[in-house]
């Protein structure tokens, strides 16, 4: 039974997250029923990462097993036909040994977060970016974001509905950088927690303010405490950019 | 009566184009419908680049009169309220001197073209960039651009609907790109004619399937000929991404 491997590219906004579940279309759903609707087998598509609702990916990985052995480029391309309209495409299959797995086998995440930093309203970033009307320490922002690295308990950055049966995990790395009006902040670890991201950068974006002082973010780090984290960064502003294996 | 340059961001998908005209939404009638919300104003504004149905822009320049004289972020800010929720903004105002005409004042137009070149469907892209399937070489593209740059009588690149006077005009810098699958067309004049940069990118195309040799560019463009044009690139790739003024 030969297992695919696939890089998976879609825009978030329309769907319920990654994972299957009952109410509310996901990614992974929409997979299955396509991969379905080309060869006609009833199959789990198993996601590196298990983005949250509106989050987007330009390089999500997930492994299927199919009983016949297609070319990659042929479950590729028919796939996507069978996605069509909706906004989520697999950019590149290939066959993968027996124990590859998306998820378990993954060694490094890479999720970037993107702010745009300015008071009008978002146009053609609308749905792939948090817009900040506040003027924005990009340089603080990335002073405080180095405090986050290394291996720490997370509990402070993580949604009281983690699953993770612990919340010490390594941020290998985060940086904040600043080009015109836009902010990206990159973030890379070999797992993360549920909102970890997302809640990371809202307690950054309190830094960028000026409303905590880069030190704060060490506090809140400290504290283990999930009242101590600042509001979670919206959806609109993450992606899943790509997902290492060795 | 104060002017007010204004910069300008729009995603053109849902509109008929910049200009005003019977049937259809366009940019200029939502900002001016969107001013007149504001100050009970009828105003004309006046665009630096007539863009066609579905082109973008996130550096077009217009210029306006008003009445009164509002500090100018009042304007930017009033304005993009009464916008909503149309994805259109005004990044910046500024007050103009009555000298200053946003079409006319204007010494270079910068425009983007986005091709994607894959065989996936677009996601996070779509309305955004041109999918191109088949692999494209992007040097070659490169090199045959080179050969519109300077003053040609540009009759084969533009629109049998150009309203133009004379079709001589100079190229100022034209570059072709490739950062991953994405390739990226710039084009730099004082001024475009109508469908110039898509039918200049059309034929480059051809160019980098190899359907065309580079060389074949200085002879569609010898030709002064609607006919030796490739086809028009789609819309949605294109972009105004900027205005010069002295």
């Amino acid at each position: 039974m030969p297992r695919y491997r696939l890089t998976i590219e879609y825009d978030g906004t329309p769907f319920a997250g990654w994972q299957a579940q009952a109410g509310g279309v996901t990614v992974q759903s929409r997979l299955a029923a396509a991969i379905t609707g080309f060869c006609g087998e009833t199959v789990t598509v198993f996601g590196a990462g298990r983005t949250d609702a509106g989050v987007h990916a330009t390089g999500q990985v997930a492994h299927v097993d199919l009983a016949r052995d297609w070319p990659p480029a042929t479950v590729r391309d028919a796939v996507n036909d069978h996605l069509r309209p909706d906004p989520i495409a697999i950019i590149d299959a290939e066959t993968a040994p027996d124990d590859f797995d998306a998820r378990f086998s993954a060694t490094r995440r890479h999720y970037r977060y993107t702010i745009v930093n300015r008071r009008a309203p978002l146009t053609l970033d609308l749905h792939r970016a948090w817009r900040v009307g506040a003027p924005l320490d990009a340089g603080a922002m990335n002073e405080a974001a180095q405090l986050l690295v290394g291996r720490h308990d997370f509990t402070t950055f993580r949604s009281a509905h983690c699953q993770a049966l612990s919340p010490v995990k390594t941020l290998d790395a985060i940086s904040v950088a600043r080009d015109g009006d836009e902010i990206t902040v990159k973030a890379s670890a070999r797992s993360f927690m549920h909102r970890q991201v997302r809640s990371m950068v809202g307690s950054l974006e309190l830094v960028g303010e000026g409303k905590w002082p880069p030190s704060a973010i060490a506090d809140a780090l400290g504290a283990r405490d999930r009242a101590a984290c600042g509001p979670v960064a919206p959806a609109s502003g993450l992606c899943l950019e790509r997902v290492d294996y060795d």
